[in-house]
């Protein structure tokens, strides 16, 4: 499976059974080359989550947030750390000209963030919980590891109305 | 410096001025071969932590507990995930013969914890809160990632009264 082929060139090690357990989202739009994540869930409790998150070149996470659920929670507030390749944030603030990344096609208006923070192997930012962003890779792609509080992805919000929910599947070739 | 070393071997990039951010703990007996950690922290809020650990040839980091620090806080939890080198994780349970690490010499009484957990590359572990635990590593130290709720470490009770604090030296040499 290709995922896995970037977190060995990101030095990450995994156990036979996690290779099984990459999970593919492709957002319900259908076209993962463009956007779409891969992704390796480590640890996922009610009060931190892990994960590492592989960007096959140029693929898109699309704009959401995560908004406040029940009592007491804010949202979901993350970090990412860049391994491998390059990876290109966009939050809100200060409109850049420039940027390192295009969104997809036709989908131009779902991304309204547009202050990029570039993250190369090593480089790490935190989102604030209930804040748009949105992020690609460079041409290499991108292997970056997320820590965060709880995640709860089904109650993110999209930017994009086409996105409904997360589709995930479990690719088990290879 | 030496921890920086152990991080490359585990693959893992460190930015510039993270180098000189590592510390290094003795736990206040002065023994740091024997019983010691280096560690780098990535990320501390007041909801979740990551953090990487290494530890040198079978040094031991002495057995603590995360106990319930204010109301609604059950005390930390936290997962160790082995990146490099062999790991072993002590649990209270069923004690079991042969273990592979040893406590430090003159400081036995003070590791009561006997469950083994044997961690190489890729294999993870997660400790409930206010649960002792102690670790040491294989003949060629380790790098453990450490996934967490909120780090206090001024709150740490540990097993051996000797250890009245967390000794933080920040090295850095080279």
């Amino acid at each position: 499976m290709r995922a896995v082929e970037f977190l060995k060139k990101a030095g990450i090690v995994l156990c036979l059974d996690e290779k099984g357990k990459i999970e593919v989202a492709d957002f319900g739009l259908g076209d993962l080359e463009h956007t779409g994540l891969q992704l390796l869930v480590y640890v996922n409790t009610d009060r931190y989550c892990a994960k590492e998150l592989v960007l096959f070149p140029r693929q898109t996470c699309p704009e959401h947030r995560h908004p406040p659920v029940g009592e007491g929670n804010l949202g979901k507030m993350e970090t990412f750390r860049c391994r491998w390749g390059e990876v290109y944030l966009y939050v809100p603030g200060e409109r850049m000209e420039n940027l390192h990344a295009k969104p997809p096609e036709g989908r131009e208006k779902f991304y309204t963030a547009s202050h990029e923070i570039e993250l190369g192997p090593g480089e790490q930012y935190t989102i604030p919980p209930d804040t748009p962003h949105w992020c690609q890779s460079g041409p290499e792609g991108a292997v970056v590891s997320e820590f965060s509080s709880r995640s709860m992805d089904e109650t993110d919000i999209f930017t994009d109305p086409g996105i409904k929910r997360i589709t995930k599947i479990v690719d088990r070739s290879k």
